[in-house]
Order: C-alpha cells, then sequence, then structure tokens
C-alpha cells in the first residue's frame, strides 16, 4: 500500500451491502507484511456456484493452476486470497503450498478440498510458506463479524493505493438479487509484484455454467479492455460466486446464460466489471492521467481492438499523453504498426473531442492552444476514426510518467 | 543532435575508404534545424543496383511509398536524404513533395526521377517544403571533394547522439570489393521524430534482384532483431546501392543471391548491417544499458524470437534492468505472456551468465550478492532456456529509464 493515494482514485467509495451466504474476514498472517492484514477468507453457504477466468500466461501461477482444476466441479465453500507472495514461478513447492493451504481451508471450513478456490498476489519466485495459514484460518471461519467488504478489498492489496470494491442491485424475475465485487490492481511498487485479481459474489441463483458463460463474454470489454503496460500477469484471477440466496426469496434458479431473465443481472454484472476494472487503471503505477482509447470506422471489432491496444501499449503515446502533448505522430505511428487494415489517407484523430488530424494529414483548422488547454484534463479520450468500416472498440490505459520508470527500477530488496 | 553522447557509444569510429562509384555531398538547405547540415545527397554512377526494405507500418511516410514504386526499375543514379521533417501523414502535400525532390535531383544528377531514391526523417505532420532542395541538390551535384562518409552520417542524424558508420572488405572472386553503410537511430528526443533509416553502398557488381535477396535475409537477424520501445516507424528504411565498380578489376558479376562466390560477401554484409543496428541500439532514447536476449530452446527459431521480443519489450523488464535488479521474476512473466510454447517447469533463466533460476524455480544455490555486482556492468546479458527444442533467437535492446520518458513526454513546441 503506498502512502500516497492515485489522483485518479474515485472521490469515494460506495456503500457495499451484505449477500446473504457470504462471509468475509480477515487476518494478519505475516506472510510478508507488517503492521497490515494479509489474508481474505471468504466463507459460502452451501450450493454457491463459482465461475473463473485466469491469465493467459503460459507460465501461470499455482494458484492459478489450482483453481482451473477445480473449477470443473462447479461448486465454491472457500476462497482464500493472500498478498504478499504470488506462489508463482515457485516449481514443486508452489504445488504443494497450494494442496495444504486448502487441506487447512478445507478443515477450518468443513468442506471438500476441492470446494476451495485460491488466489495469491505479491513476490514472483519465494516459496509461500502455507503453514502460516495454520490456525489463521481456523480462526477466520469462527469469526461472526458482518463482512466488512472494504476490509477484504484492503487485505488483497499489495501496491495499490486504494481499495476497488463495486456493488449492484437488479431484478431477477420479480426478485432483488444483489452483486458485489473486488479488485486489485496494478500498483507494483515493489518491483516484482504484478497480479490483477478480482471477486464477485452474488445472491443470484445461478448454474455455474451460465455464471461462466456470463463471466467470460462480461470480461471481454471490461478487464481484457484494459492495460496498464502490457505486461500480463501470472496470476490474474477473476472468479465469480452465487451463493443463490436469493432463491429464498423469490428470485428464479437459472441454468442458462441465454436465460431471458437474466438480462438485467447480466447489464449490471458487466457494468460492475467495467467499474473495478476502470479502478484498476486508475491505479496503474505511476499514472498521472486516465485515457480512454476509442477506434471507430475499423474493418471489424477485433481490429479495432488491436489497433486501441496498440495506441494503449505504445510508449511514445503514453509518455506523450504524460507530457500534455497531444502528439498524433505517435497515434499514427502506433495505428501503422498494429498491422491491422488502416488507409492513411482516411485517417482522423481526436483528443478530447478536438480534431487534430483529417484525411491523412493534420487538420488545418485546428488550435493548437485550445488543444494544448485540453490535455490538461486528467481523463484524456483519444479517437481514432480509420473511415473503413463498422468496427468500434474501447479500450483504457494511463499514462506512462518517470514515476513509473522509478516504481518499477527500485531494487527489490 | 544531443549535446551529450551515449554512454553505450563505440569509443571510436571507423576509417571509412571509398566506394567506386559513389559520391556524397552534404548542405545545409534550413529543413527545420539551424547551424548544421540537414540533407544528404549520393550520386551513384550508371549501372548502380538498388534494393531496400522498408517499415511494415500501415501508415508509411510519403518517401517510403516513392522508394518502393521506383524500386520496381532496380536501377539508382541518386539518393536524396534530409532530416529535420520525416514528410510522413501528410497528405496529398507529401505526395506532392516526394515528386518535387525527385525532379530536383533528377535534373541536377542528369538522370530519370526512377533513378532517385528518398528518405525523411524528423517531424511527423509537417508539411516538408521541397523547393528548398532547388538549387542545393544542382550545387552538390558539381562538388567533387571526397566522400566524407562520416559527415554524411551526420547529416542524416536527428536525435541521434553520435553517427553510426561501418565498413567491410572482402574478396568477391579474386577481386577486393568494399561495402560502407550508414543508420541513424532511434533518438525521439523532439517527440515526434521517429525513424530508423540505414544506407549500405558497395562497388561489388550484384544484380538488384540478388541484393534485394541478401538485404531481406541479412535483416532478419540485425535490424529487425532489435528494438528500443517496440514503436516501429512509419519511415523505417534500409537500402543498398551497389555500383558494379569493382568489375573493372575483375570482380565477377553476380546475378543470383544464391551464387557460392557470393559467400564472403553475404556473412560481410551480415556482420555490417548487425554493427549497424548494434549501433542504434546503443544510442537508444535514454538508454543506460546495452541489453541482448538470448533464448534457447525454443520450439522454433520464430518462436525464440517471439519469446525474445515479449521480453525486450516488457517495459517492467527494462526498468528492472535500469535499476540494476536481476528481477527473473519478470523475465518468467514476459516469457508467458508471449503466447508460445513454455514449460514454466523447465525454464532457466541467467543474468550475465550467472543462472538465478532453474526448473521453475529460483535456482537455490545463486548468490543475489554477486548477481547484483554484474548488474551493474554496461551491457546486461538475459539468457532464456526453455528446454523444449533447439529454436535459438537473440535480440537487442536497451533498458527503460527515466531520461526515455523525460526525453519523450517534453512538449512538442
Amino acid at each position: 500500500m503506498s502512502s500516497t493515494v492515485s489522483p485518479l482514485a474515485p472521490t469515494e467509495l460506495p456503500d457495499m451491502p451484505e449477500i446473504a451466504g457470504v462471509r468475509l474476514a480477515t487476518a494478519a498472517a505475516g506472510i510478508r507484511y507488517k503492521g497490515r492484514t494479509d489474508v481474505l477468507l471468504a466463507i459460502l453457504d452451501e450450493g454457491t456456484t463459482v465461475a473463473g477466468v485466469f491469465t493467459r500466461s503460459k507460465c501461470a501461477s499455482a494458484p492459478v493452476e489450482w483453481c482451473r482444476a477445480k473449477l470443473k466441479g462447479g461448486k465454491a465453500r472457500a476462497l482464500v486470497v493472500n498478498s504478499g507472495n504470488a506462489n508463482a514461478f515457485t516449481g514443486k513447492t508452489g504445488k504443494q503450498s497450494t494442496a495444504l493451504t486448502a487441506q487447512i481451508a478445507a478443515k477450518a471450513v468443513a468442506c471438500s478440498q476441492n470446494e476451495v478456490f485460491l488466489a495469491s498476489t505479491g513476490v514472483i519466485g519465494e516459496p509461500l510458506d502455507a503453514s502460516k495459514f495454520d490456525g489463521v484460518l481456523g480462526d477466520l471461519a469462527k469469526s461472526n463479524a458482518p463482512a466488512d467488504w472494504i476490509g477484504a478489498a484492503k487485505a488483497i492489496m499489495t501496491t495499490d493505493t486504494f481499495p476497488k470494491v463495486a456493488t449492484a442491485t437488479v431484478k431477477l424475475g420479480k426478485a432483488k438479487v444483489t452483486i458485489n465485487g473486488m479488485a486489485k490492481g496494478a500498483g507494483m511498487i515493489a518491483p516484482d509484484m504484478a497480479t490483477m485479481l478480482s471477486f464477485v459474489f452474488t445472491d443470484a441463483p445461478i448454474s455455474a455454467a451460465a455464471l461462466q458463460s456470463l463471466l467470460k463474454s462480461g470480461v471481454e470489454d471490461t478487464f481484457n479492455a484494459v492495460t496498464i503496460d502490457g505486461d500480463t500477469s501470472t496470476s490474474d484471477t477473476l472468479m465469480a460466486f452465487a451463493t443463490g440466496a436469493a432463491a429464498a426469496h423469490g428470485a428464479p434458479k437459472i441454468s442458462r446464460a441465454s436465460d431471458p431473465r437474466l438480462k438485467a443481472f447480466t447489464k449490471a454484472l458487466h457494468a460492475l466489471l467495467a467499474d473495478l476494472s476502470e479502478q484498476v487503471v486508475r491505479d496503474g503505477e505511476g499514472a498521472r492521467k486516465f485515457v480512454e482509447i476509442i477506434v471507430e470506422g475499423a474493418v471489424s471489432k477485433m481490429s479495432a481492438r488491436k489497433i486501441a491496444m496498440s495506441v494503449a501499449n505504445s510508449p511514445l503515446v503514453k509518455t506523450a499523453i504524460a507530457g500534455e502533448d497531444a502528439n498524433w505522430g505517435r497515434v499514427v505511428m502506433a495505428v501503422g504498426k498494429a498491422g491491422e487494415p488502416a488507409d492513411r489517407d482516411k485517417l482522423s484523430i481526436a483528443f478530447n473531442g478536438i480534431r487534430v488530424a483529417k484525411s491523412g494529414a493534420r487538420d488545418p483548422s485546428y488550435d493548437e492552444k485550445q488543444v494544448s488547454e485540453a490535455m490538461k484534463a486528467p481523463k484524456i479520450q483519444i479517437k481514432v476514426s480509420l473511415g473503413l468500416g463498422k468496427g468500434r472498440d474501447r479500450v483504457l490505459t494511463c499514462d506512462l510518467t518517470k514515476e513509473y520508470v522509478a516504481i518499477n527500477g527500485d531494487y527489490r530488496s
């Protein structure tokens, strides 16, 4: 946790309602940090379904491999998340750590190990001493305090500067259901931290298969459409848990994602994932500008996505934004290198609504002074219009500052 | 040109011999800079063949489009290079500028416009006033001074901190032939500069088709295997000119790249391209460390290249090197995100010959103090051993420093 909160942080935290069937408790297990909580135990009522999407890294962490394997059962009773150690690139020891953690959690919660899900964030390559969870998880399981969602979001932080939570309440059938979510972001102040974790909980009665389908489609335009530095963690994890408790007050049981009664829920879930992923960007390392890249007129949405990501990940574009420079020449460069169809002479570019380039050349009418003023805003929108087709996409990122280099260039020890 | 020379610059410049059939002259045309040369005219004897490889950008500059079109003729009599303005993203005006420049050069040299090649480097998006070449090129064509190769390399610099030249002399048949080359690099101190240009000249009698083939294969492991920040310019240009003058003292005329007599020449050309591309890396923006990434044991060379590029372009790896941190966790991350086959538990990583990770975990025998000492060197080698196959590749890059952000975050005007 940094002492300086990101200038792009939301001004207030939402009130987080309870989710029937979910208990949360945190503790200081002394994994790496001192004087703060570093372990979260979520206890889920029987009947809770689970879904998850994970990093595409070929070198995924041990907890990611554990979750992938256990997801097949579709049932969850416990989630254990620790900060301070990612249990990534830890070889056989890492596998043993996950097995031991699950064993301790299963005993504490009185469930099968196959219903325990795990996530770890922090240092890569250090063995995680799972025996530190012994006792701690048992005590947490006995806790009867009401769920403190913001406390939970804080326990999973590493170098984040603020806790990230979001909530939504919608109708499922005629019943009210609630969705709560939390995330930790891409702060990596101690150099070998690298993880995006997010957990979503709902009392809606949704089957594991339907939840998986919702999560997969929900992530596409939210978590998969943000980038801080283009570096994909070995531990990225987004999981959703549905306790089904709302069935008690009349929520219909949903088994298929295509069920028309899910419409409002799906919309709310997507909005919640969008909110959390935006918060991750707003806490990007060293970020001083929140940047939205919109690409329109591409040959397809996928093509627009590739071009938007090329712009969002370009160090030259990102440093220009840090310098409050509407440097459209670099945007052209990033569009050009994406390798997707683009016709230089049809290209238009606007910064915060001011068109600076059109038809493949500088817009003769643009006023440099006006643009300079607009670039001082904390939120910068870059809109690229390709003029080729109807493909459109949107990606969120932040600027690249000297602070990013300082954060990540400091020596580990 | 920066007043501070890169600490990674070569300690001395080579003596550049003459190339029969090549005349060079430079002038200050006042394109953008004051008090320095900014235009190079190379005049080539009749019979000179030409080859070129260019940026893969979909938004290539007007001079790149001009050269691509004229390359079909295979013959060159003049090369005009200017610094200060890239003539990129300049719409119809850009096309008109190239046509006018070629017309002026053709008149000065008394050749066809189809034998004139052009390259421009500097600001993107500003119209290039080609009328500034009028008179200047005519005067240059009349100049009888001996070719000043280092002066030529200086005239094409933008924010490079040192001129980049290389030379080689080899036997072709029983005759001695010479290859001279120059390059300008990825210095981008004034923010919207972005171009890699390189020109190679030889007196060897080689057909345009054979030269094109040699250049294409030569670029693969040289210019295409270096990266400063992963941002591809709209203007990248590498051209080779063969005057054939060495035929007068017995060099055989070569029409096919597969001709066995070309062996020594091909090897020398590749070494020269490797030398020039390494110099470009050594002058990377804000670079303080020269970094060599070797990936071995991959399933193929192409797979090794993708993984090496993923490591080389990772901001987290590059900032760690700037911080003299042997952060192998970030190397694992970059290997994992490349999307190529990799087995975490077979992975080994070494920094400057010291193995820090093996079999998917920290090497228990490694001495952090020894590695820390090794990371202070100006050259850092990262070797990734995948243990899967025989694919091997090598990529050169530099570190990512606060200076890079400062250079590229300064306001344009």
